[in-house]
């Protein structure tokens, strides 16, 4: 895996030929044990250097099409599977997150409207670092963006709920799902997106 | 191929686990023939998405342990091969550079001293891109920090070297080749680096 830009973090990455950007997974190192957050499936590698970090405790599926290889990293080290509470339905988690919800100590989650699933969550820990699914991405490096409008259910109501997160005014990193992540600035760059709606 | 931060700038990427970093390559796509940086193997999709953006007509080689494709990538496309100067006995290129040198409009060469081979480059593009080979790199995501002293042959020549790029006054990106690229406030990025000579 590779160093973010706090010692406590850690991500690994797949090309996507059809998209010709990154997917990106999260590792959250805790005392207490770790979290994962919309986990690609992990290289051998990869996999060994999660381990030697701790055990893995939780893993966050921010949305319906971000389980990617989250039921089998649950099952492979008994990690607890959480996702949105709106899209239970499509999931088979074994605990839910809303709006206002704080699963752990400096883990804050926010309900998205809008987008193509109807209860996206971004992850914000400690005040300073963004997770986000689909809703918020990367299109060019250094930028970020909304969904392309043909994928939102309601675009009012997606721009809206992303202009709340202007608040996390500790804002530093926004490790995107998709595309290239923005690890300084992290607040401005929101500001930047959220100022040509 | 990646979208960076500038719409005439592509990447692609590999994942080193001895280092726990993606190594880059970079695509300068110039009406007048486009330029390649420290090629990696391409897959077949991105030599697709390369060969769709236009003629390839210049590889640039930062040092002799970036090579990486370069050869075979210049016989494949008829792409000129270029590399360091003060490393022609270690590298097979059809043309040299040496501090100073413009190959082509917009393209500023730097040699760097210190390093681990003798004469290793940096380019600058239109004053606001930097793309650095191994001195200059990043072990955390947002930062960049020199080559470990174990490997440098010169540290003071290195550090010296590397300071006088704070007078890139522009410079808004360090594709590094090693490690996470800095794409926004790449002057102020490395001059907190140097700041910690």
């Amino acid at each position: 895996m590779k160093a973010l830009h706090q010692p406590a973090f850690w991500g690994w990455s797949v090309f996507n030929p059809e998209r010709n950007l990154d997917f990106h997974s999260v590792l959250w190192v805790r005392p207490e044990g770790n979290c994962a957050f919309d986990p690609l499936p992990l290289t051998e590698h990869d996999l060994a250097h999660l381990q030697s970090l701790g055990p893995l405790s939780h893993i966050f599926i921010s949305n319906s099409d971000h389980l990617r290889d989250g039921e089998f990293l649950a099952a492979q080290t008994g990690a607890r599977l959480w996702g949105p509470l709106a899209e239970k339905a499509t999931l088979n988690c074994q605990a839910w997150l809303d709006e206002g919800d704080e699963p752990l100590p400096g883990l804050q989650v926010f309900a998205l409207e809008g987008s193509k699933t109807p209860g996206e969550l971004a992850f914000l820990i400690e005040g300073q670092t963004l997770i986000t699914g689909d809703l918020i991405r990367s299109h060019r490096a250094g930028q970020l963006c909304l969904l392309p409008d043909a994928k939102l259910s309601d675009k009012a109501a997606a721009q809206a709920s992303v202009s709340r997160l202007a608040d996390c005014l500790q804002l530093q990193a926004v490790l995107t799902g998709d595309g290239w992540p923005v690890f300084r600035e992290g607040l401005l760059v929101l500001k930047q997106m959220i100022a040509e709606f």
